[in-house]
């Protein structure tokens, strides 16, 4: 099922556009992201692992802009699990309706923390990111 | 011929890993871009004719970890002109090396900057974006 | 009484010394003074009349290094209201204890924003900003 | 002798009335100190001999706002020098003008950095330190 975050647009998100700035959406799917870590409980377990978590990728459509005190939903889920790498899906809307603020494929790895090196999606790890789907 | 912008690595760029965070790159990709509209005479342009850039996606790859003090050298250059929508490619890598850093298409389009309607990519419109390439 | 906005710590507030960066407090003030705006009432009316808020100054006491995870209380309150300019009190605690990591002075004047100009503290405006103490 | 720094205004730096943000200022005044302790050999020293800096306090006053496409300078200097703390000035004007834009004291301390304890401004340390001035 997917989590989803709350976030009400501010003054200091937007730009000279008065619409939210294009990076600072991706310190919104961060946000959530981190989120969802803790809310799975996957943001202990990745810290007692050892496990570093590695953007490698992210593919972000801006679909309509968002305007001052606008409350954004973003919903987060774990789209596929690959041997190497992961895709978490972003999807951006305003709250409470169906209108689309942007989306974004967030694709990762899993690197061990000490060694830098990325890690097999296999085993306990793939257990710990199978419970963010 | 491809624009080059200069970003050193300060302590207020970097996050919980000690690296250059992903949402920064979206500014440092933005400052190339203002960069590059500067010099080619673009942005007075734009604003003379009431032309908005709007940018519709980002897709960018982090490949190399950017660290305190690190000097980065973003390179932008028009990719591709269609009839509705452009891309800008923009390559980060450490100055004076080939080493990738990070690399993005960043797909654009331009509105009419009062009513917000994007515009064909033709006539004067098209000769100023080809003056980027 | 005070108002009071909660925020957690998240890898992208960092910087190179694994703390809340400095600047990023700002951003945090900043939103928990746009939550009390809105609480009580005073965004709107603010809009409706034109009025602009501009801080003109900020004495930031930094005291405790902030750390990912962990989350704060910012308290908000009106702290003295003059003839030309107000100053809004902020504390920034560890959630749930004394421990304090950051407070500020922040000085305002409300302008008109049509003309700019300062606006004397007396009437309406006078009574929406104590509605904030 | 002070040391000067060159910001451009670009659209991300902006908020929802056009003008830079409270917050981004402290983050040009960050670039600023990076940079002059770059310029002064500072920064090297400082790290070899494992001292942190560490700001305490930012009283920064906003005078006129930044727009977009203004050129800023910084101009930094070290304004007095305790036992125990310094304080920087730091002065941002439109370029070529003695138009005041903002200006900060940034008062800091020097911390060991394996023991976090602040150092006494004395030997080396302070010898380091009046190079700024």
């Amino acid at each position: 099922m997917p989590h989803v975050t709350e976030i009400k647009v501010r003054g200091y998100h937007l730009d000279l556009y008065g619409h939210v700035n294009n990076a600072r959406y991706l310190e919104f799917l961060e946000e959530a992201r981190w989120g969802v870590f803790e809310e799975t409980g996957n943001l202990d377990a990745f810290v007692s692992h050892g496990f570093g978590f590695s953007v490698v990728n992210i593919n972000i459509n801006y679909r309509r802009p968002a305007f001052m005190g606008e409350v954004l939903e973003i919903e987060t889920s774990l789209a596929s699990l690959g041997n190497r790498s992961g895709k978490i899906h972003q999807a951006v809307r305003l709250k409470g309706s169906a209108t689309p603020v942007a989306d974004a494929d967030v694709t990762f790895v899993v690197v061990d923390a000490q060694e830098g090196k990325a890690l097999p999606m296999e085993g306990e790890l793939r257990d710990l990111l199978q419970g963010m789907a």
